[in-house]
């Protein structure tokens, strides 16, 4: 569970560059929460492309979080990042008028999603690739919003578990407050990662760890010392939110089929 | 090229019901456009689930295309499907309004992507299932929204090119009209996919054949009769769609990396 910040930063960077450069573009964009992960993935953009080659959209639902907003204004300025701020309460307002909800997952998805929109818009219009800043934890657990903040082209913390990401975080100096603050996806006041999950990260990421990376079964873990009821919350989450990590299944007819054996674009350099 | 057609209709609610079944799903949904794909997959679906379990989302742009909305209504009318008509343009001039731009592609992803967000909104309301409608054409050669109308849980149509698709609908016998008019994206007025792409679906299909399913190199294609222009522009539509067709790059750090070596839900049954 431990990193080697510093090899992680050299590897992230490289792995920036290396991706950009596929997919034939210099520069990056990204959704600026505010957070500890998006912070981190501009911190590593910043160093790897130079910071003139980075736009930062920050996308507020009006002006609810306003302290997550200062903290991407903050990192915006002491970056000297490109960024622009967009409200997106005008476009989710006009859906939910005609379509009234208490529920707040279904509102924070469409938040979720219209912040992808608009993500990809301006990463058509500015030709900058969008880099995802989903990690290990929420992709494991299905903790995102599929075709919403899970959304991108390429993903540089997704194999870092949250504290990993924090480890990351320190090595890099990232502002202190981002750093120590408790981790919400911002769907709504007051909500926090660990209050909604009913786990911390430190627990969540110390089991995960044992049962994907260790390859630890269920039961060996409960017998470890991990609670019987996390566990199976875990394996439940992780279960369920399979079809977050995979390509949605296509009906096989033919000899080659998009995602069974059609991987690659044939005939490429000939 | 030449398909079984009543084989074709087995294998593919058979394939329905199965992935419906898989997700723990009775019901299904879908955006229903009046085109050939959406109605061939409303055949499918109500087929499979019998028309009270299946929802059809009718998203038009303001009045536009108001040829289309009929022959959305006209299938779900003889079916008898769920439908509603959700209306897309207060949520897209919201954006548009402080982003404007001539720019036919932006608009017409961001519409697309609204339309995925409002699907992705009533699936979960309704507990019903995404059907996709993207053919093995469009996907191969990314004529499509990625995040838009290619994302979807299950797609019955992936692997029919589509003439296929063409041929399952005559053998479905969903309404002559749709069967022959022109296919469109419905992004602008008068828009056509043959004159967008600057081939025929003929055309095009038999030459994806060859090269996916057949193997043919650029060059045997090109020896057997195929234009070199159009080749070039095929492989070249190709290679830069791989994107939509797979999951973003993860940088790999640990011994087990989602989208690398984690592909399934670990110790599902223990």
């Amino acid at each position: 569970m431990k990193i080697n910040a510093p090899f992680v930063e050299k590897i992230l960077t490289k792995f920036i560059q290396e991706e950009l450069g596929k997919f034939g573009y210099s520069r990056g964009i990204l959704g600026l929460s505010g957070g500890l992960d998006s912070t981190v993935c501009a911190f590593l953009a910043s160093k790897t492309l130079g910071p003139e080659s980075v736009i930062a959209l920050l996308m507020p639902y009006g002006d609810t979080f306003g302290g997550d907003i200062d903290d991407a204004e903050e990192v915006v300025r002491s970056l000297g990042l490109g960024s622009r701020v967009i409200n997106i309460a005008p476009m989710v307002d006009s859906y939910f008028k005609d379509h009234p909800t208490d529920n707040k997952i279904l509102i924070g998805n469409k938040m979720a999603r219209e912040r992808m929109s608009i993500l990809y818009d301006y990463s058509a219009r500015e030709g900058a690739l969008i880099l995802g800043t989903s990690n290990k934890t929420e992709l494991l657990l299905g903790y995102g919003t599929i075709h919403g903040d899970m959304a991108c082209a390429i993903n540089p913390l997704g194999d870092l578990y949250k504290t990993q990401v924090r480890a990351l975080a320190h090595h890099l100096g990232i502002p202190e407050r981002i750093q120590t603050k408790a981790p919400t996806a911002g769907l709504w006041e007051g909500q926090t990662d660990e209050g909604e999950l009913g786990m911390t990260y430190e627990n969540v990421d110390k089991l995960l760890y044992q049962m994907v990376d260790k390859r630890l079964t269920a039961k060996e873990a409960i017998a470890s010392g991990f609670e019987k009821e996390m566990v199976e919350r875990v394996v439940s989450l992780m279960k369920n939110s399979e079809f977050k990590r995979k390509l949605p299944p296509i009906a096989k007819l033919s000899e080659r089929t998009v995602g069974h054996d059609f991987l690659y674009p044939y005939d490429r350099e000939r």
